[in-house]
């Protein structure tokens, strides 16, 4: 049976499976959630199992824990590719936006709507059905390449436990190629491959005034106030070109190239309805690059939340003690997340007046950002077998976004592919997130045909 | 008998009708002690018609009555005064850091600890003593200036229904001066007068982005940040030198005189005392100004609150789809409220980025800022009428604060004069609110000077 056929006809049974996974609250950043998580990996354990996966174990780490499966190839000389996902979802607050329960996963048509539908739950069940469509075309008892899952529990928490798994387990995750299934297409009618993602380090900025609120008329105007110490350090990331002002910052930006401007401008790229997408009236950014290279290419320092003083109803005439806000920088290559940091410890250290301390605390090391060679075997190789699912020329993205992929390449030692059928409106991160059914299975899919593919072209 | 005999021969029966009224709980604010506001009220129009006040009378409002009495003048050609103060209280929160009942009025050495001891009953008080010390050392029936009382019940609730009240007896109430006793002197030591409060106004800034919270990395970059664009209108309402930057605030900014400056510079002052107060390390405001001068007849613009996305524990990338502020305005001379509001209303508007919308509310119409002319004759008459009660020279001063006094000169079309023998660390508003009988004794001599000055310097 073909892999289309056979894709099609399990869908029922793939939707009922996902479904299921998507009821458990797997939240990794919510510590009340933690044994949702670990059910959430019990859950794919078992999936994998009855998927075939001579080898299936839940790896702990020093959080949550991950999902490992080994799926041996019948030809031992065959390569091996790790394929990289994750369990655990993003928090879903404010929850009065979501139109259902974020929760009881709900079918509109062709849509399947919940936390996790496509970041990230969706994407690593397609493997399940794709390999299953690889055996069933095949009919071989194992895959042509050895398969190795590896779904880890972290990611929506900036994955701090991750490098050391990779590390911890580094023989048993031995490959040649690792592929990515958590990133998006360019849109369901122009398939592409990501090329690359940005880094990402974020931290929270406390700053401290005065012992206690003050009362402002008593004080005011004669007392630092630390809103306002706050507001100004914020505001001064950026130059008025929109460019990030932190000295030091874009040390290590490497500037994109004319060749990949000229890739990315071959994408029929429609910002009106990008906007709609982002539900924004206007586009805003650094001044000399599009949309796209803001989003793919460029980095940025982005305000995630701020509060101070007074929140509540009515007013409260006061000079506040403290004012706080979570600042997130995604990075390009060859930014380093950590020399980041030091750049923006001396940027608040260096711009406080007296009177006032502040504390700039980041979540973790990091993630560093990723490319790919456009012209690797590997990558020939997948934008082939999405072109056989999809019937169509595969073209090339980036993702604005950040996963712990530079740390999967960095410590297996191999190159990257993504492989992958989100959309930029299946809103995640956000309330109502949901997946296209119909472009998991062509995920699952390219999937199937991505073993012989890669096999072919990975032969030594 | 001169005033200042007459006032010690009677401290006690002073002291113990304070303490009669002190013991009623007159908190305006707590709807369960509205009966109490009322037996003040009563207990105050039975002391004044005691006294010997020809008319007494409890005015009611939509909220708690205030109380009302006149004194004519023996000369019908004399001025009229209106003094005025509250009978109202402050809550008593936190009641377990009082170390004796606030409600039972307790008298150690020379000081009296009870609610409303210093603010203001004490203050309204002395008055009666004063105008008795005055009639016993001229021998005659009735004051040289026709004296007013006007005693309102809601000023800790922030006089709701005072405007209404002045409007509705703005026959009754017509007048060449109004005495303020509700405010404090530098110091037991150091006698003065209040010349000036700052006026006030206060609103929340509304800014939105994105009509929905975006994922940092697929949009981050390349939408409008809300958070990010208030921050820069917040940081942008100054300049470098620490003045307030908002274009046309200033415009009625008067500027401190030189003699005013010199006379402030004359206080007393012990900034370091004042951090300590303060709980800041450092003093911090607008350049070329002293911390008094910053406090007392600069403007402010304070972030009083802010707040904006993600503000929970942990991580979560988003741009936020709205930021959120409250920011107060104190005022000074000649400053009007609405008009600083049009003021903020179009720096806001002007400031914004395309796809970024905002809105500012205003809590209501404002505080106005008033000062006093320092060369005027009832400024004059009444300094040294408190120079003849403290044998010493009176210096002023101004508040930080704000209070409904703008309004009072402006419905009664009468300057204003603060007499008032408060103490900062009587810890008004506070456990364990105290008021210093000696001082409250000047008061009534100050008081029994004040309608011989005010007779002579204001007579036509």
């Amino acid at each position: 049976m073909d892999p289309r056929t056979y894709v099609e006809k399990h869908r029922g049974e793939f939707v009922a499976a996902l479904k299921d996974w998507l009821a458990i609250p797997s939240i990794s950043a919510d510590p009340a959630r933690s044994g949702d998580v670990r059910r959430s990996a019990d859950w794919l354990a078992a999936h994998l199992a009855d998927t075939g996966f001579p080898t299936v174990e839940v790896w702990e780490t020093d959080g949550m824990p991950a999902v490992f499966a080994e799926w041996p190839a019948t030809d031992p000389g065959a390569p091996t590719v790790v394929v990289y996902g994750h369990h655990d979802v993003q928090p879903v607050d404010p929850v009065e936006a979501w139109h259902t329960d974020p929760f009881v996963p709900v079918e509109q048509g062709d849509r399947l709507i919940g936390r996790g539908a496509s970041d990230d739950k969706g994407q690593v069940l397609f493997h399940t059905l794709g390999l299953r469509a690889n055996l069933a075309a095949s009919g071989a008892s194992a895959p042509p390449v050895t398969v190795k899952l590896l779904v880890e529990g972290e990611e929506e928490s900036g994955s701090p436990h991750f490098a050391e798994l990779l590390k911890r387990h580094r023989d048993r995750l031995g490959c040649d190629v690792v592929v990515i299934s958590d990133t998006t297409m360019w849109s369901a009618e122009t398939p592409s491959m990501c090329v690359g993602m940005r880094g990402l380090t974020d931290c929270q900025i406390d700053v401290y005034g005065p012992e206690v609120d003050l009362h402002s008329g008593s004080f005011g105007g004669a007392v630092p106030n630390p809103a306002r110490v706050l507001a100004g350090l914020l505001a001064g990331m950026h130059d008025a070109d929109g460019r990030i002002a932190i000295p030091g910052f874009h040390d290590d930006v490497a500037e994109v190239t004319a060749a990949e401007r000229g890739l990315l401008a071959r994408l029929p790229f429609d910002e009106a309805e990008w906007l709609r997408t982002a539900s924004s009236t206007a586009a805003a950014g650094e001044a000399g690059y599009s949309t796209l290279e803001r989003v793919w290419v460029r980095p940025t320092a982005e305000i995630n939340g701020m509060w101070s003083g007074h929140t509540g109803a009515g007013t409260k005439t006061i000079v506040p003690r403290s004012a706080h806000a979570k600042v997130s920088f995604r990075l390009v290559p060859d930014q380093d997340p950590l020399r980041v940091q030091r750049c923006v410890d001396a940027y608040v250290a260096g711009n406080l007046p007296e009177g006032v301390r502040a504390t700039v605390a980041f979540a973790g090391p990091g993630v560093r950002p990723c490319a790919s060679d456009l012209e690797s075997a590997a990558v020939r190789a997948a934008r082939a077998a999405m072109g056989r699912a999809f019937d169509t020329e595969v073209l090339f993205t980036r993702e604005g976004g950040s996963g712990p992929e530079a740390d999967i390449a960095d410590v297996l030692g191999a190159p990257l592919v993504f492989v992958a059928v989100g959309l930029d409106d299946d809103r995640i991160h956000a309330p109502n997130e949901k997946v296209e059914v119909p472009l998991l299975l062509k995920g699952a899919e390219s999937a199937a045909h991505l073993w012989d593919e890669l096999a072919a072209a990975l032969r030594p």
